[in-house]
């Protein structure tokens, strides 16, 4: 091992885990020395036969080994505090797959350990490090948008209905976490209607929508999905100046910049004291960025071992993880509430004391 | 002209008038006897230079010859009671365009006065007369699908912004009057929910949404969008044995039955009192099933025909286009309520005495 | 009728025939004045019941007209030469659908007339009116491309077998005349391979591939096929600076014009005496030029109303239908050849006296 | 490991060798036991740092292992007769990346040598193993095509150059060995005319096409071309029951198998002796089966390791790989011949006599 890599265990070898496992194995900046799983057969099979990476079933003995620099969380989201506040406690920075945890205390919790201790906490925003959204948080930043006026953003397949979560906490993270880093201030809505449905009788919703206005009076609305045949990863990002429409699904050209959209050239008010708005209409140019071909878990792992170091500041830290939690808990309730809008609670407030 | 031939006149040469003269003048069903419309020119235009057809920029003129037998109106939304009561009045058949009115008052009285005189009166829900549509509903009707568990709708485009109305009252007819057409037993909701926004400062909504949830527990969603720079007119509609995706836009293939889904196979109560479903996946084949190349208006102007001459009633009636109307009033209300679940009203109640 | 507009009357009423009759009908440079078939029902069918426009069975009839400036025909190419002779020699312009004619031979003739009666001959091809050919000759023409380095061009349908010509003569005027509206100095390729298959014994060939060489070593490939049941009509054109993809059955994006592509950097030769090419990779944006909705059939009778008037040449004219015809029977010689590479005569060559 | 588990070693860790690693490694069937590379750093980073796999640049080290029961070589064509034959002489069953060799003459003697040893030789044609080209020959054979008329595969992309070989023996063997797989009897075309160009100046044919008539009057034809921006893999069968598209880019959709086509209903002989053809046209349903997710060359590795216990015989054997070579060397021929038709010698002919 190269004394200058770091070390890092992954705990959890289910779904997400080997993926943490390739590219942690795969970067220059790490050495993954173990893998943890209650099922230590698992984790065997995930790391290889042959493989020379320590395999536990004990959280404990990877907690204990000084070549540890790190650990990547990749299980139940319910488990991530308990897991983080030990990893923490042994002065472990930490990774954790998303969503950060299962509610706001929790995700608040960690934030305010792994400060207290100076530790990095990172939120696994996966998505945050592909290629596409890191170029619109880009065009976004440059102006190449204008003012944004409305985001919608689809997300459904033929899924798994999750045993312990409903499609929201499955499947909004990936687009709360990336509203989150494109929007200028991160997501920051007014508030949040959720409406879903379970027409299967799965016990939880497995149809869901999102709708989130915004100060300015622009909105994003989420549709999630466990129930579509068809697959389908679509962003469309209004702006004043430009529109822009992320395809997931479409290598050959994901992101389409449109210079189209509708104007409001004046404004008068008529004898009848009506507001008519003149209206002109841009009908120019599609331009479709080439995006580099690359692996969104490699970049975060190497901004992880960046952070460590001090080099930089994580983009989808903790607090980030609680912004979306925090949209997570509202879209509960609203749930309850048949749909009503709830406010969205700021995350910002002043830590809590931590005593324990 | 045939002596069987049913004679028409259509009022109203703007952006829908030229497809109802182009349907009426090719089928063998009708005589196109006039076209009216306050800009005598543009009616001029509509029927071509060398037509024999007669126009006018005076509806009373149309009205008065005994060779019209119906009367088509493609006239703004806020003239059609005027129009459409004056024709019936005079002993005129009605086609509509949509909406068929602007409230629900005004339909309904338009709807009474047309039985009370014993005259057909047509809603031109024209994407009901698509052969996609067509084909969809009887599918649903055999059982094909199953139960309906969801149905989502997105309607969106760079599109003219409207000068009177809203996205809602300008695209929002065209899902509904589809799943009026489509649902066993049309389209009754048990309430909606609408979310619109106006970034541009249009003085009304150019985005919106909307969410129907229904008795059963199944749920339709509805997205139109003014704003958008790509044009999809996409709908899915989950069923319990089957789903269905009709992408209008893909001439190709235009209607995909999947049968793949999610299938609750049994619920059990554990120890700890909490209902867990067993889920079990379908991946199977896809069908396309053949759709015959057919214009949707000339569908409807001979069903038109055959309405008048008592051979079967319109799947699209005024009764069709009021379900439709009262759910775009319920949805005005619960947008000026921040997207509160709004009741729709029954439009089956006993009609009201007409007085006049 | 305005005293400025041409008169024009169309012979064939079969399938192309309606659209040039709605194409003149309204165009405000003609009056359509007359409609010849064999079959006057078809004739009077295509016109609309109610019009003024005449209809006759007897090509006489309209060659007597003084209100007829120009004739436009679609009849079967065998009889082209026939009908536009008479029609030139009455003193009227004539637009004739493609093929220009039914062989190399007879096209001459036409042009040949045409030109010693000082008339417009004009070829239909429809395709070079398209915004989108029109861009791409633009682009061609100003460089954005760089050199041609090879056009790769796919027209495949299940279409209609016709009765008396094989799908080369039937489908790939299109393409032809595409290549030779885009390409600098018009279509005279070295040779001409052509393969071609009949499996289901219609008697001639139904899949069919040409392939064309160019002087500067660059290629055209041309497939046409009436067995395909998926329908696609791309056309990739690669250029030396970029290369640009036109599928025509996308309307959200017909033209994509990529800044990728292999570039030679430079030559070696090696002790060995091989020379060693040294690539490099361009990887660029991809840009989508914005076009007009416009028929291309409203834009060519307008170009025909210019080049009678004297304002203009027409793009397409006898030459450039020539120049398809020599292409289409050295197709044929090859094809009769077992797909053997033969010679594209040149037709340019000084024109034959002609005595008549 | 488990004493069942057959061992080998991968040759060669450039482009191809990761893949095979990654298979062997984690298949059942398979130990693997080495890597090996000139480049010894290569074949260490595609093993993985802590890997328990040998290393080594060496061949004869890993042939004189007798845990390596079988040898997968991943280097250039060039090289694959020598290797191979090193490695059956030393006992080793064989895995040949495609092309089987460069030459049908070296290809030959691998074959040949393989069958006197006793031993496995098997083409890694890795398309016949996945689930589309299995269930496409599945549906050839059963007949639900009916006899094959025609066949159309595109195989374009911006692709890298490679320095030894031109883009019919790097991509075209992709076409070929999937046309051996499918057409009953395997690929035995009457011929191959072959049309390259070299537009950018590399010394090698860039883009190119195959023309191959059948016996039956049927028909294949491939496009493969390193220049195009858009990548497009799709092949056509068209058949005289259904035809089938395989886009192997659309994974929601990759088999579309269409009730569509034209029929020859009966020929009649005419007065004046020709033969003319009625034609009707099926205009039915699409259905697309729906394919399992898995990878092609996990069903590789286990095949192999069944043929090796001779428990099956490999779909894609030395034969296969053969038929392909007789195939691109033929098409080097016509080449040559600016595009001619060249006979593709049978491969079938009694084996030489191997006399070392």
């Amino acid at each position: 091992m190269s004394s200058e890599r770091l070390g890092v265990a992954v705990v959890g070898a289910g779904y997400w885990g080997p993926n943490l496992v390739r590219n942690f194995s795969a970067s220059p900046e790490w050495d993954l020395v173990a893998a943890c799983d209650l099922d230590i057969d698992r984790a065997r099979s995930v790391v290889g036969e042959r493989s020379g990476v320590d395999v536990t079933a004990d959280l404990a003995d990877v907690l204990a080994r000084d070549d540890v620099d790190a650990i990547a969380i990749a299980t139940p989201a319910r488990t991530h505090r308990h897991i983080a506040t030990e990893a923490l406690r042994a002065g472990k920075h930490v990774l954790v797959e998303k969503p950060l945890a299962d509610s706001v205390g929790s995700g608040r919790e960690m934030v305010d350990l792994a400060r207290s201790q100076g530790l990095v906490l990172m939120a696994d925003h996966t998505y945050c490090y592909t290629p596409a959204v890191q170029r619109i948080a880009e065009l976004v930043a440059e102006g190449a948008l204008g003012e944004i006026l409305f985001i919608d953003s689809v997300r459904i397949n033929l899924g798994l209905v999750q045993p312990d979560v409903d499609v929201f906490w499955d499947l909004a993270p990936h687009d709360l976490s990336i509203l989150d880093r494109i929007l200028p201030g991160g997501l920051r809505p007014l508030g949040v209607a959720a409406q879903g449905a379970d027409p299967v009788g799965a016990g939880k919703a497995c149809v869901g929508y999102l709708t989130l206005p915004f100060e300015n009076g622009s909105m994003a609305h989420v549709h999630v999905n466990w129930l579509s045949p068809t697959k389908i990863r679509q962003m469309v990002i209004g702006g004043s100046e430009r529109t822009l429409v992320w395809d997931d699904l479409n290598p050959q050209q994901r992101l389409s910049v449109f210079d189209r959209g509708v104007d409001l050239v004046q404004q008068t008010v008529d004898s009848a004291d009506r507001r008519t708005a003149s209206i002109s209409y841009r009908l120019g140019d599609t331009w479709a960025p080439a995006l580099p071909e690359r692996e969104a878990l490699g970049e975060m792992v190497a901004e992880l071992a960046r952070s460590i170091r001090g080099q930089s500041a994580p983009q989808t830290d903790g607090h980030a993880g609680l912004r979306v939690l925090s949209v997570l808990e509202a879209a509960a309730t609203s749930l309850r509430a048949r749909g009503a809008l709830v406010d969205v609670m700021s995350t910002d407030q002043p830590e809590l004391e931590i005593v324990r």
